[in-house]
């Protein structure tokens, strides 16, 4: 069975938007995301104008700070500062990757981690390991909602996860061996976590054995056609988190998008599926729209 | 092959004394830790004096802060919120656990993360996760030394780690898949990482199958005799982190200590083990002291 990521993203999407009108009915300006991108990379262009499209879609304002990719690490420090101090922004996101002259360490951990709704400052990534209240990283959390709204459990199963990403391997296995948070949204993956999770990566030996020793396998490893049908047992929950551009000259633009997964022969073993796109890829944007809600409530309660 | 905590904390130890003589030869002050305990529990009783002693021992100034369990909450926040701002503290501990009324979240968040010589607070967690410098919690960061002195490679290896706790098996899960962080002092443990870890728990299905397919066990569950012969495979390195009292009428105290390993039927089976007491619990003083002298000397660098 194929879990769509992309009618779920937009169910999320609508609860957002019915919860944004009520809020705007009560009075209160809209959630507010500022978008930080520097130079001109294609690809970052697109997923900020996915994610700003995103925005208005549920009624959020949205703000982008382009910058030329010659600004300073100073510079970009200083528009990171100026967000962090300005009070009509609830959270904001600098696209990464950074042009090589700036350290994305340092601005990464200069964002002021209660509007970091990209979960990526070392303070969230914490709370995240120790399971206590946090933000969540947005494709990890993607995918936790995406196994919760399709009710599978998780709890004693043998989760194999494929790559070690600071944002996607590492907190997706932070998340699915936590004993569950019980103060998760209510729509949210509450129910989820207690998994015994096995964390693989370039220097795993023997992939394939343990593969199969796998309920639910999360790839995330950028490899085309890495986990293959040997490799999976009957009735699987595979989770492709993979996007990758394969010369297909029967394509208008001469690629098409492939994940990490040898779909066409991996999905009849499986219970679940994600399919390239239409997977993963929609849950996170929903995902930066729910921390976006998340950290404009809290900053709401502190101030009334 | 006995690991043998006791000898190799005591070298540490030497080591460490060592350095602290040369910087007080170069005029330098010692590093100084502070230990906060509250209330009278007997166990965080014999643990602080035992810090305190290492302490002395490696010639460290260590000044202990010694509370009521009566104690208001807000009262240790102040005590922890003056231990930031003394210039002549580079360290704090705040000993757990507290007394029910008082949150170790709130103290623990408390703490300025550059005196955390405990590694509790939730951005040395994260940098921890992050693979980034980071102080790191001080009994994984002993056993991973242990490794590292014992010159016990982990790269590629199957690594199971049996409990979630935040200070053991989370933070151990996190050092021992991250790629190696290349600017780990010199003697310390450069050339682990890179293992595949499996963290299992009290939800975990077949923990025996989990762990015959080990190269490396480490268990952390607080439950005495947990790690029996027939889960261990033939050349298996255990590491044993439990300190459990056990009722023994042949000793005078009326127990004895021991740890979550069937001891004297999996040793034979193992190419290393860690006894208990004796192995992973010495280790986690000296690692203590590792993060001391490290908070003292990044201070000192910051000030010149």
């Amino acid at each position: 069975m194929i879990l769509d990521g992309r009618q779920t993203a937009a169910q999320i999407r609508e609860e957002i938007a019915a919860e944004v009108s009520q809020l705007k009915q009560q009075g209160l300006r809209p959630p507010h995301l500022a978008v930080v991108i520097v130079g001109h990379n294609p690809a970052s262009e697109t997923y900020v104008a996915n994610k700003e499209k995103a925005c208005r879609q549920v009624g959020f304002d949205v703000t982008r700070i382009a910058l030329e990719a010659s600004v300073t690490e100073k510079e970009l420090l200083d528009v990171v500062g100026r967000l962090n101090d300005d009070d009509s922004i609830d959270g904001f996101i600098v696209q990464l990757p950074l042009p090589e002259h700036i350290s994305e360490e340092k601005v990464t951990r200069a964002i002021d981690y209660r509007k970091d709704v990209d979960g990526l400052h070392p303070y969230n990534v914490g709370l995240t390991a120790l399971g206590q209240r946090s933000v969540v990283s947005a494709t990890p959390k993607g995918i936790r909602e995406l196994l919760a709204r399709y009710r599978i459990p998780t709890e004693g199963k043998n989760v194999v996860i494929i790559g070690r990403s600071n944002i996607v391997g590492k907190p997706m296995a932070m998340l699915l061996m936590q004993k569950p948070y019980l103060q998760l949204p209510k729509m949210s993956a509450s129910a989820l976590g207690n998994a015994t999770v096995t964390l693989c990566h370039s220097k795993t030996r023997d992939l394939k054995k343990i593969c199969l020793g796998a309920d639910i396998i999360i790839v995330a490893a950028g490899q085309p056609s890495l986990l293959t049908a040997d490799m999976v047992s009957d009735g699987a929950v595979v989770i492709d988190v993979g996007i990758n551009r394969v010369e297909d000259a029967t394509q208008a633009r001469g690629y098409r998008l492939v994940g990490d997964v040898d779909f066409s022969n991996v999905a009849p073993k499986c219970s679940y599926i994600t399919p390239v796109p239409g997977g993963v890829g929609p849950m996170t944007i929903a995902s930066l729209l729910q921390n976006t809600l998340q950290v404009y409530k809290d900053r709401l309660a502190v101030k009334s």
